[in-house]
């Protein structure tokens, strides 16, 4: 086999082969104009030809890709920080290997375990759960690694999440300042960090705003889906507690209580306010529109690659973690609750 | 360095060698305990063995990975496609490398080069415009690729697509049911296979079922997005040809239809009706739920990696391509029009 040089490239594409290494590099491609860059990007790709940024990486037995563990991609969640991802790995020369793990540890272990067979440079985890022995492990090998969305118990590992504690405050300050005075907690799993941050910062914003403090009023749901959602929304409604407004741990549970209201007849917002928690695409055409709490997923992607990059370049360097804040977008699924 | 053994995963796991084979094996795993599988799959992680799969595919000079080009993740239409492909190729233990293009022929180009110089063994490509070079040459030169979605005017090459003719007769058949006579078409971009499949079947629809055939019904969107959703129901708008129903090119299209017709007061289906194409998740849920074509994405991608295996694996296979069937999904936002 015959390695192409850039000379070959140049020819195939009819250039100067200046003008075939400029387009070449992502950074002095500008100089280039588009159609020829195109020409010569097409040229290389067609004669196999290897950029030295990966030429480099081959060498030095580094693969330049990076695995990226999520639950499922078809929760709306997570396309936009994988895109986040994606973009802020393609403009260092690295590669996403996405993985689905639908939450089974045996999946994610074998998973991890090709990854790692693949040679990746670090892992992006959206899965942790609280105790989480393979990811705890990974980290006190070294291995660089951070984590999105959740955290672990134990131990301290470089983690990109949202404020969720000051999000629940901000809905919580939203809805007890219409007038609401019982308000439900459908929570998410307890085995999540998500999950445990907001259903303490429920209960606190509770006691800060004096509002009916009843354990009746929280209900668990098992996953953050819609099927959860409705399951928690239909024990709430079974327990006879009254309540005029209900604080969804997430937008998909929001669904799922949308769901069981519109089968019993229940009005939102003039019987039950609804807020959720995401802000998850086209939420602005549901019926009503949903009031939520925005988290900025794009950005959760690029900060994880640049913190993942980071710790690559130097595995020595102390942990940092990274706490992006959240914002309230009022829709039209919150009103003052129902007069007497 | 030393390349660990079986024999040290089995002790680091504390189980028989034949246990931790038994384990390491997708095909015999369910023969061993979930948690026993775990912890064999765990010590196999933290000490980088590599599975025979994958170490017979280094051996090869093969990378066991295809890479996915599509145009952007956070469209909905791909994430269930992407899953489709991603579980498929998992059974056959390999990996999808994910690449977003913008529709950016340049980006595109460079992607290509990028994954090729990874050793990839085929590509399947969402992103397929009518003409289309890059792909065209790829198939050229025998290189495994299969489309999904689209396909290119020239050049034979393996596409999982949808039936999106018949898909266009029902969703025509049922407005004409519903007693319709002047249906608009807000056509997807005519540089894509499926905005001008679409196109042709509207007008067939129109000629067959003996419905106003008035060129001013028409209006072109230049992407798949609910912005050129919206700038096209406005065109349509302001041409003041009469129209009781709109078929959208797809479901976003038809996002951005609502919001033209919010803004200005019209109300669907009362004054409009509205019917979109895809069936992307949660149109149940909008005001007022979306009529739409189903087209069954993930089994697109499970089809397509399935394909492109077959192709990788026999290379002199004739071509074939996959046309999967599409269903109606009557919702609220198609009901007969104004009565004069």
């Amino acid at each position: 086999v015959v390695t192409p040089t850039l000379r070959d490239v140049a020819l195939r594409a009819q250039v100067h082969p200046s003008t075939a290494s400029r387009a070449l590099n992502p950074e002095t491609r500008p100089l280039v104009k588009p159609e020829t860059a195109e020409r010569v990007l097409q040229a290389a790709s067609a004669l196999g030809y290897l950029p030295n940024s990966i030429a480099r990486g081959l060498k030095t037995n580094r693969s330049s890709s990076i695995g990226v563990l999520i639950p499922d991609l078809t929760n709306p969640l997570f396309p936009p920080i994988v895109r986040g991802i994606e973009d802020a790995l393609l403009e260092a020369g690295y590669r996403a290997l996405l993985v689905n793990t639908d939450n089974d540890p045996v999946r994610e272990a074998d998973q991890v375990a090709s990854l790692r067979a693949r040679q990746v440079d670090g892992l992006i985890v959206a899965t942790a759960r609280l105790e989480h022995p393979l990811v705890a492990g990974l980290a006190e090998e070294g291995f660089p690694i951070v984590l999105v969305n959740r955290r672990l118990e134990s131990a301290d590992i470089p983690a990109v999440t949202a404020d969720d504690a000051s999000g629940v405050a901000m809905a919580m300050r939203h809805i007890a300042g219409l007038g609401h005075r019982r308000v439900a907690h459908l929570a998410g799993p307890q085995w999540t960090s998500t999950g445990q941050t907001r259903l303490r910062a429920y209960r606190q914003a509770v006691l800060d705003l004096g509002l009916d403090a009843d354990p009746a009023l929280v209900v668990g749901a098992d996953a953050w889906t819609e099927d959860q959602g409705s399951r928690a929304m239909e024990e709430l409604v079974g327990r006879g507690t009254p309540f005029t407004a209900v604080l969804a741990g997430n937008d998909l549970i929001a669904l799922g209580c949308y769901d069981v209201m519109y089968e019993r007849g229940m009005r939102c917002p003039a019987d039950v306010s609804v807020v959720g928690f995401n802000d998850m695409p086209f939420l602005d055409k549901l019926r009503p529109p949903l009031t939520t709490v925005r988290i900025p997923h794009y950005r959760i992607g690029t900060e994880a690659a640049h913190l993942l990059l980071q710790r690559i370049r130097d595995r020595q360097a102390p942990v940092k973690s990274i706490l992006l804040p959240l914002s309230l977008v009022t829709r039209q699924s919150t009103a003052p609750p129902p007069s007497r």
